[in-house]
């Protein structure tokens, strides 16, 4: 079975968004055992969509569209899709009382072009769209399918995982691929590279190494007949690797970071606090994107000013004096200040300077230092990152994240 | 002139990496007046290389493509492009000696297959790679132009933006394009195309809008025979699209609205205290992306739990015990709690249920309370989210950036 994916946007032809709702396609694909052969990219414009899904239904099976599923004039994948497929337009009445009932509350809101979103072509099944307006579309006819995903990513994602995900691994038989991803934190690319290079130089399973911020993620996939012995293949590689970098490995599958270490303080019965600096809140924003993550995490202190710091966390003039505020001292000091002031057992924090203005000769730009408190008392360390701004932020994000569970597994 | 960029690469169609060069051509073409209605992406196959250039040839002036120009059997792209155009490849002895030359310090690393770089179509002409091997092609057939350019991105993009540009700014003669970003928050993306349904309808400048979450960009484009005709063209719809909006545009260009928020505050010499519950840290982290946002934002609280808005913001325990954590009196005695804690002029608050999990019969998932304290008091509103656990929270977040822009700007 091949597919195609057809990506319906001006702003993507202009370069003005990454497709990375084609990309996740396109990762989802091998899963069932569906081959992808072409994509294609068009603009808001009636014609060239339609030519681009009559060349896709003329040589794949299934045609996925991303986008154009909106309530404007330049929404136009479902006339688009209804051409392509000699099909016309109906209007249904089911999406038109989840459109209004969506604008209950703000009824202000509510103008007549919302009934756009309520038209599929007659050939289709709704896929129903808790997280936004349009519902997505399955198309059958003349053995062809055609899936039509809205293209905002709140709406795309949960959209693909959920009912396109069952979709596809009813139309997917015959081959199967199956997959299993490792997490590996604290060690970069080239040197875990390294560690498996015969493991990546296989072809059946194969382990390919994705570079992330601060962590690297091996995949493995195995081929086979049926998805059961593709599933059996991968279990002998996995304890290779397992084996190739111990505890350095946080998590197989989806699990994240933040998700293992609120799991790890939640076996220990124990709560957390935070003092951020130069994340800004991003730590706590992060921890707090797992749900349930509230009854592990009490809260934190966005300790931007040297005020914040002396007055929400306790930290001494002395130190803010003597030593600056990214120092081993202010953080130690940081993170012990945040567990006494929510009366939780375990703290992390992070200062640093994440630029471009705010260096001195000593300390450049990049240099954070991260604290944690817990049982056995206060620790820090220094980093020195180079990513940008943002970068620099979200690396000691990540990092924070690193030395909690280090400190936790010895705990 | 029409453009089409033709992406070659198994690992882009895989979803492995996202196809920034695209992106980037995207965004140049427009400045050089150069249309551009389809792209395409193929993996590592000649038959099917050569069907999308052939397609593209059929339609387009010049055709773009990306990687698939290196030493191993799968870079394809030079026989695609010969076949395509219906040339010849030929050896390059100048292209072999600049390959020999780089081998020079590590002979071990030359291997035979390093010669496939040095063909290339009879009628092309090499467009020197001074950051790695393989040079990029410009061909030129039949009145078509074929540019080849190499994957890695350290090699395209110096490619793209010295030479190539150069190229497009000789191919591109009469004809440009400007155009400019119109920033709208608070106003849904149907009711911004029902306020300027006729400025959206118009041809030349065209307007489209974008949405993004919780607000909308308008971009205003205009086609004419220099740059300076087109840009005069865009001010005469800029102003009726503010004269439509008024304040809810909030910027012109590339200002983001945390941009905005900062910069109405330290006109007015004031500074800002955050309290966030459901968002974890987020409007810090979003904020404090600014460089020099420490001169506003002292910082703030991340109050989780009930105990921490009691304690670090002196939430009384009568709004907790007899409103709620997530209410109109905790969000206003948050906003004033963080202000007097953190000694800021002004300060904003978030309480709300994300979910999954949290919701009472009165409260569903989705229930956000914001409240703004300054000088006028504390003063809170209501929303109700439906976009999953992140998207609540995002959304949380841009409208709590909303409605303190909305108080500053009538104080």
């Amino acid at each position: 079975m091949v597919a195609e994916i057809v990506s319906v946007g001006t702003e993507i032809l202009l370069g003005q968004i990454a497709d990375t709702n084609a990309q996740r396609i396109g990762q989802l694909l091998p899963e069932f055992g569906i081959a992808h052969r072409f994509r294609q990219t068009v603009g808001d414009n009636l014609e060239r969509l339609t030519e681009a899904l009559r060349l896709a239904l003329s040589r794949s099976d299934i045609v996925f569209t991303i986008g154009g599923l909106g309530p404007t004039e330049d929404d136009l994948t479902r006339e688009g899709i209804a051409k392509a497929l000699n099909d016309e337009l109906i209007h249904d009445p089911a999406i038109e009382e989840h459109l209004r009932d969506l604008f209950r509350h703000r009824p202000e809101a509510w103008v007549g072009s919302q009934l756009r979103q309520a038209m599929r072509p007659r050939c289709s099944t709704p896929l129903p769209n808790p997280n936004g307006t349009a519902p997505g579309l399955i198309c059958e006819k003349d053995g062809k399918v055609v899936i039509a995903l809205p293209g905002p990513k709140g709406e795309f994602g949960p959209m693909l995982d959920g009912p396109v995900r069952e979709h596809l691994s009813r139309l997917a038989q015959g081959g199967a691929i199956a997959s299993r991803l490792l997490r590996v934190c604290g060690i970069g690319e080239a040197a875990v590279e390294d560690r498996i290079r015969q493991l990546v130089a296989g072809t059946n399973p194969t382990v390919a190494p994705y570079a992330k911020a601060g962590e690297v993620h091996l995949r493995i996939t195995a081929q086979a007949k049926t998805r059961e012995e593709a599933e059996a293949m991968l279990e002998p590689v996995a304890r290779q690797i397992r084996a190739a970098f111990g505890s350095a490995l946080y998590a197989e599958g989806d699990r994240t970071l933040e998700e293992v270490v609120l799991e790890l303080l939640r076996e220990r019965r124990c709560t957390l606090a935070l003092a951020e600096s130069c994340t800004g809140g991003g730590l706590g924003f992060r921890l707090t994107s797992v749900p349930g993550s509230s009854d592990v995490l009490l809260g934190g202190v966005v300790s931007y000013s040297n005020d914040a710091k002396r007055s929400l966390l306790g930290v001494p003039e002395e130190v803010l004096q003597r030593h600056g505020a990214v120092s081993a001292e202010c953080a130690e000091a940081m993170a012990e200040g945040a567990a006494r002031a929510l009366g939780a057992d375990w703290a992390v924090s992070v200062t640093g300077i994440a630029g471009p203005g705010g260096a001195t000769p000593d300390k450049p730009v990049g240099t954070v230092w991260i604290g944690t408190f817990g049982p056995g008392g206060a620790r820090s360390a220094r980093f020195l990152f180079r990513q940008g701004r943002q970068g620099v932020r979200e690396r000691s994000i990540q990092q924070a994240l690193i030395l909690l569970r280090e400190r936790l597994l010895e705990a």
